[in-house]
């Protein structure tokens, strides 16, 4: 593709083209990071990136770049580059919106393989795709576009929206109901039954978890996630909400729209999680917490009370991020601490 | 199903009946929590439940209230409730049977599907269910009532024992043994190779792992768990040890009777772990440690050494829960603790 | 097998025998810890053993032992016991050889089950093995001697080395690359999208992903592990480096050779680890943190910065481990330290 074309397509996104350069007018044919770029490639610079990555533009070898509008730094040095640029609102999104130019999706084959097995009174929409091996319940209802990739299996019940994306070998149990353009990635299950046993005489008593999982517009779930039904009522992820990989969902956990929660994170049964919060890596939630609107958890915390909105928590237990980057900084000081309290009594008690 | 048939199983049951109020011997047609229940519904409040959760009794919609006879608030609240009620010893118990009879258990189809795989010199027991693309390797054995769900992997020699669920996707590895009524949950790995690896000076050589794993009566292991088996030997998980979603369960760990472990718990290789030892989520367990019985690990602890029978333990490295609270609470105060310091010494050196 | 047919096979291993004693030239049958051997069983004691198992040896029901010859205590010992017995510089490896002798790997059937599914344009090298219900995409290559167990997904465009075994029900994405001779274990998953998505008025905006996944030869990934490909370039595993089961790789971090991670361990996108660094179970490692060479990580710690090579790092923020071991033995006597300040300003305030 030539430069001017990935040009006029971005000037249609929503990354805010600002200015531009044709310089030569290469032609692009793949993508790369600012330093490993080479010749025929396009990279791009991030807002409010660090200065020895800025300075990386000046000798990238890449043929093109799309750059920060904002920062005048970069636009000086863009000026005296001899090569292919875009100066733009958001080059981050450009880069995103130029890999979906240069790379298209791969279209599945639409149809269902003939080694995939359904039972009775599936519902398929059109230009449904259904991959080799791949097994559907009864009953199960399948909307348009909506690609199942090979091994796949749906229990019985399944409700699934248009334009979902199911990747292999995942799992998705009975009276789960999955919105429009969804992405449940490899090896992922879906409405597994909840972890809850009643302490007995006897040893435990089962409690029969026969709610279900709702997954909205729009969620992503990423590869070996578990996201747990419930005993009664629903789990219920919000619209647009992202998940990554090996991310523990409890029974009866509801979050809000437009979250993300990084890889290893864990989140026990009915906790209650608002809009737009994000949760770094391997961070836990306790059971039944309250997390309000855009909170943020920095990895590897540990939230086990309820935390008001627009907070950034860290540690654990988890506290405002701010006191514990203090108290962090004074953990390494514990043992001179220590050794200060000793001399000041060694000191009193002479 | 209507409210005295429901009084008439529990009465039945192991949860207790100590008295009951049939005011219009509603159909129950479902069951919910105390704060989503609506008419028709049946809904539960347990032993010790905080004031504001007892006090949502006074406006639930449920038609029928589950309700511990031990508490004289609520039995005073019962007494002007104009519903139907039953007060139990152990009120959880009851709406765990009671959600068995509202919604039993989805009988699988008998039989092997004809898309299933078996190797030779496979024994399977009567009324065994194996589902779609299931694959059953060689010598391997079956008891009565198991249902094996698509996709399962079962590699060769492998026995099972009656009334076991393995659910879709998982996969049991060579010489596994599993005992009676074990539910292992989708996407499960069970006696794969533990992590075995010798330094030489020509890189790791790999220690072979020709051990196995062995399940006990009544255990289950959660979504995408894994329970590695260990180079000569066994990994043994006790008989109703209950095992959450994410788990790894290190080669040669043996476990107790009626644990429980809470998603994403890391249990390293050669621990020994007592019975009815409750670790709660992300906890850790270093190599060859040893758990007493009944010890409970608070979330995110890692135990790294030796802890003895009824601890209960906290943190990393995990200590005494209580002398964890209070370390915990001043951790915050280290700000405060080093201002304090540098004033005394201020003080002191005037 | 007879004992002194061990001992000729380990003679022409890597385990350096300095000396032995055939005292009965028993059959061994097979293999043990010291603690449970049996008759005709054959254990090991590794180099610099604790005295406690060490001395299990004068007792042990072993029918022949593989000890350390640079050990007087246990030479001594040896000398006095009835049995069969090698000194060898490496008595572990000496073990893993054993093993390798006692146990034969357990050849897999050459040729491709009926059942399983290939796409177009794929090539199969001589000797091959692709179990029940596989799925092999178009354009894939797939190299002599590698073994794919059942039920396992193969994507498009992957290249696969030589000797090669995948187990079952794991996935390979689309452009994945293996070399030779790696295992990949149950229900892992590479080449799956990175987590990326950019924050835009509307809402996450995802950046494709369309990099790759490289695993050099020797690697090993555990049951259940997931390694991401990035937005653009690779994710690169170096040779030799293993990965025990539940282990998160983030979208662009590439590895150097001979690492080894535990269990749990989670390394966000764009990390670049050294050779021969060790990552004990729950650890974490933040984006784009750079760790050098022979780096050690003790278990849960989290690598928030880069790391010089050599270094030993403990905690959470990580820091050196003697540090971090002085830090934690001091964090349990914050009560006291915080009690002693108290005193220290009661009594200056008098």
């Amino acid at each position: 593709m030539q430069f001017n074309e990935i040009v006029e397509k971005l000037k249609q996104g929503q990354s805010g083209v600002v200015d531009f350069k044709v310089k030569n007018n290469s032609i692009i044919l793949s993508a790369s990071s600012l330093e490993k770029a080479k010749e025929s490639e396009i990279s791009f610079l991030d807002n409010d990136s660090p200065l020895n990555l800025k300075n990386i533009i000046k000798t990238s070898k890449a043929s093109a770049l799309l750059l920060p509008a904002d920062d005048n730094y970069i636009v000086e040095i863009a000026n005296r580059l001899s090569i292919n640029w875009v100066l733009l609102k958001y080059p981050k999104i450009a880069f995103a919106e130029t890999l979906e130019f240069l790379y298209p999706y791969e279209i599945e084959k639409e149809g269902i393989h003939k080694s995939a097995v359904l039972g009775k009174n599936v519902k398929i929409a059109p230009r449904v795709s259904i991959g080799a091996n791949a097994y559907i319940g009864d009953n199960t209802e399948i909307g348009a576009e909506t690609i199942i990739h090979p091994g796949v299996v749906v229990y019985q019940n399944v409700i699934i929206g248009v334009k979902n994306i199911i990747h292999a070998n995942s799992v998705i149990h009975s009276g789960s109901k999955l919105g429009d353009k969804c992405v449940i990635n490899a090896n992922a299950v879906i409405g597994g039954e909840g972890f809850g046993f009643v302490p007995t005489s006897n040893g435990w008593k089962k409690m029969p978890q026969v709610g279900r999982v709702i997954l909205k517009n729009k969620v992503e779930i990423g590869s070996g996630s578990t996201v747990d039904r419930p005993s009664v009522g629903e789990t219920i992820i919000g619209e647009d909400t992202k998940i990554d990989n090996l991310v523990q969902i409890g029974h009866g956990v509801e979050t809000g729209q437009g979250c993300a929660m990084a890889a290893q994170v864990g989140i026990a049964g009915g906790a209650q999680i608002g809009n737009a919060v994000i949760l770094a890596g391997q961070v836990g939630v306790s059971n039944k917490v309250k997390i309000g609107d855009r909170v943020i958890a920095s990895s590897k915390s540990g939230i086990t009370s309820n935390v008001e909105a627009d907070k950034i928590v860290s540690g654990f237990p988890a506290m405002p991020n701010k006191l514990w980057l203090r108290c962090s900084a004074n953990f390494k000081k514990l043992p001179e601490i220590a050794k200060a309290i000793r001399e000041i009594n060694r000191r009193n008690s002479r």
